[in-house]
C-alpha cells in the first residue's frame, strides 16, 4: 500500500472511525487531536497534573493499531478502564501510561510517539496544541426569562451536552502555541481531512490554533471535510450546510476541495451544494453510514469513499 | 549462553538484585515473587480491587529487562512513580499496567507474561501464589510492661517495621493455592535460590506456602540460600546464623546444598557452617556486596558468585 499522506484532525469517536478506515487505504497518516476535553478520566489527570487531556490522543493511537494479535493486545490493554468509583475507578490504563510517558520523556510527541511503536501503529498521533486548552462557547437559548439572550459556557463536558444553541466557540489560551510537528505534518501532507466528530468541541477547535489555521490556510494539500451524520448536543437541530456555514462564520479564509456526506443525513442537497460552493468545494455523496448503528460512520464504506476521493 | 535452569524465590529490591546477576550468567529464569505485600501503592491498589499486590512483581519484571534501548524504555516507565498525593499520586504505573491486566486476562500468569514480552524480559514472573496473602507474625518486646510478652503482627508493613524481635511468622489463608506453573518450574529447575531479602517478609513466606514447600522439598534441583549482608527492621540483631536457624524452625524438613554469604556479613563462621552442615549445605563465603551501598549485593560480584556455583 502507498495512497497519499494525509493528516486526519478531530477528536474523540468520529476522528477514531477516520482514522480506522484511512489505514485501510494508506501508509502515511497523521492524526491531530483536539487537546481541550476537561471531563471523565483526561478531566482528573488535567486536574491532578496539569497535563494535556490524553483520552482523545489515546483513542486515535489505538484505532491505528497494528492489525495483528500483539497490535490489538494493547489497545485493548490501553483503551481498558478500571472499574469501581476508587481512586482509580474510571480511568483509562492508556490515559494512565501517556501521563507518565510525559513526566518521564517531558515532550508530549515523544511520549506519544512510544506509544505508536507499543501498538505498531499505523500512523503518528500529535496534539493540536502544545498546552492543555478551554473551549468557551457562545450559546442562546439557556434564560428561561429571555429566549435571545446569550450566555458564555466554559468546557467541553458544559458545551458538548448544552440545551441551548451554540454560536460560537473560543479557546482559552487564546493564541496556544502548536507542537511544531503538527505544523509540519500539515503543511507537507497531501490531503487534509476535517471530521466527522463533535463540531464545536472535536473538529471546530483546530480552525482557532492560529498557527494550525494558517497551516491550514497555506498548506497545498486538498482539503476535505467528512460532514457528520446526525446532531444532537452541541449541534442539536442543525442541518448539515448549517454546519458547513458555521464553519464560514469561524474561519472566513478557509478553502476546502471536497465535502463528504452521506445522502441520509442530507435534507436539502442543493442548498448544501451551494454553501460548499462558496468554500470552493464539490459536495461528495457517498453511503457510508453503518449500517444498525445510527449517527456511527462505517470504516469500510468510509475507506471506500476516501480511496476514490484521493484517486 | 546456555546455563542451568534456575528458580529465584524472594521479593523486593533482595530478589531484583539476585535476578540482575541471573541474568549475566543463565539463560533459563524463573522468579517467584511473594504476594503478601499490603504497603504503598501495591496495597492501595489491594485495597481497590482485591488483587495480587503487584509491585513486587513489577520488580522481579522489570530486573529481568532486555538491556536494549527498548527493554530500558519500558523498563523504566513500569518503574515510574506518580507524583504528589492525589489520586494517582505514588502509584507506580507498572502496578496500573499489572493490574489491567489482570482484570482483562483474569489469570495473573498469563498477565505476567504479557508484561515480560513488552520488555523482552531474560526469565518468567510467577506469584508465590494465586491468591493475596496477608503475614502474621509473633513479635516479642513490643510491650512496655513484660518484655517477654508476645504480640501478634499482622501485615507486612507492621512486621517489616517493628521494633520487636520476630519468633515467627505464618500465612492468612494458610493453605493458599499456589500457580501450577511456579510449582512446576521449581520441581524442574536444576538450581532454587532462596533470598537475598527481606526475611520474613519477602523470603520466608514462600515456605509457608504447602504446595510449595513440598516443592522445594521434592525437586531435585540444588538449593543455594544466599543470606542477606545486613540485619535490620524484622531482623534487627540477627546473625548469620540466627537467620539460617529461624530457617530450620520454620521449614524444618528443608534441605540445603549451599549457603552464600559475604565474608563481611558473618562474624562467627565456625557457628554459621555448622548450622549450615546441619542444613546439608556447604558455607561458599564469597564477596557479593556492592562497594558505597551498604546492604546491597553487586550484580556483577553475585554474578560471577553464582557462575562459580553453577559449575
Amino acid at each position: 500500500m502507498t495512497g497519499p499522506a494525509v493528516v486526519a484532525l478531530g477528536g474523540g469517536h468520529g476522528l477514531a472511525a477516520s482514522l480506522e478506515a484511512l489505514k485501510l487505504v494508506c501508509d502515511d497518516i497523521t492524526a491531530v487531536v483536539t487537546v481541550a476535553d476537561n471531563g471523565g478520566s483526561s478531566g482528573r489527570l488535567r486536574d491532578e497534573f496539569d497535563v494535556l487531556p490524553p483520552g482523545d490522543l489515546r483513542m486515535a493511537l489505538t484505532a491505528l493499531c497494528d492489525d495483528t494479535e500483539w497490535g490489538h493486545t494493547w489497545r485493548d490493554v490501553l483503551q481498558h478502564r478500571f472499574r469501581g468509583d476508587g481512586q482509580l475507578g474510571g480511568h483509562a490504563l492508556g490515559n494512565l501510561l501517556i501521563t507518565a510517558l510525559w513526566d518521564l520523556h517531558h515532550d508530549p510527541v515523544t511520549g506519544l510517539d512510544l506509544v505508536g511503536r507499543l501498538l505498531n501503529a499505523r500512523g503518528r498521533v500529535l496534539p493540536m496544541a502544545a498546552v492543555p486548552l478551554e473551549i468557551t462557547a457562545r450559546v442562546r437559548g439557556l434564560d428561561p426569562l429571555d429566549a435571545d439572550a446569550l450566555s458564555t459556557l466554559r468546557g467541553q463536558v458544559a458545551i458538548a451536552t448544552t440545551k441551548g444553541t451554540v454560536l460560537s466557540i473560543a479557546l482559552e489560551p487564546a493564541d496556544p502555541p502548536a507542537a511544531p510537528a503538527t505544523v509540519a505534518a500539515v503543511r507537507e501532507a497531501d490531503w487534509v481531512i476535517l471530521g466527522p466528530g463533535s463540531w464545536f468541541t472535536s473538529v471546530m477547535p483546530h480552525l482557532m490554533v492560529p498557527a494550525l489555521r494558517d497551516a491550514l490556510h497555506d498548506t497545498t494539500a486538498k482539503r476535505l471535510l467528512t460532514l457528520n451524520l446526525e446532531h444532537s448536543g452541541e449541534t442539536a437541530g442543525f442541518t448539515a450546510a448549517r454546519q458547513l456555514e458555521s464553519l464560514v462564520d469561524h474561519a472566513p479564509r478557509m478553502r476546502l476541495d471536497a465535502v463528504l456526506a452521506d445522502p441520509s443525513a442530507v435534507d436539502d442537497e442543493a442548498g448544501l451544494r451551494t454553501v460548499a460552493a462558496r468554500l470552493g468545494a464539490e459536495l461528495v455523496l457517498a453511503p457510508v453510514a453503518q449500517r444498525g448503528a445510527p449517527g456511527h460512520h462505517d470504516s469500510l464504506r468510509l475507506a471506500a469513499a476516501y480511496r476514490d476521493l484521493f484517486g
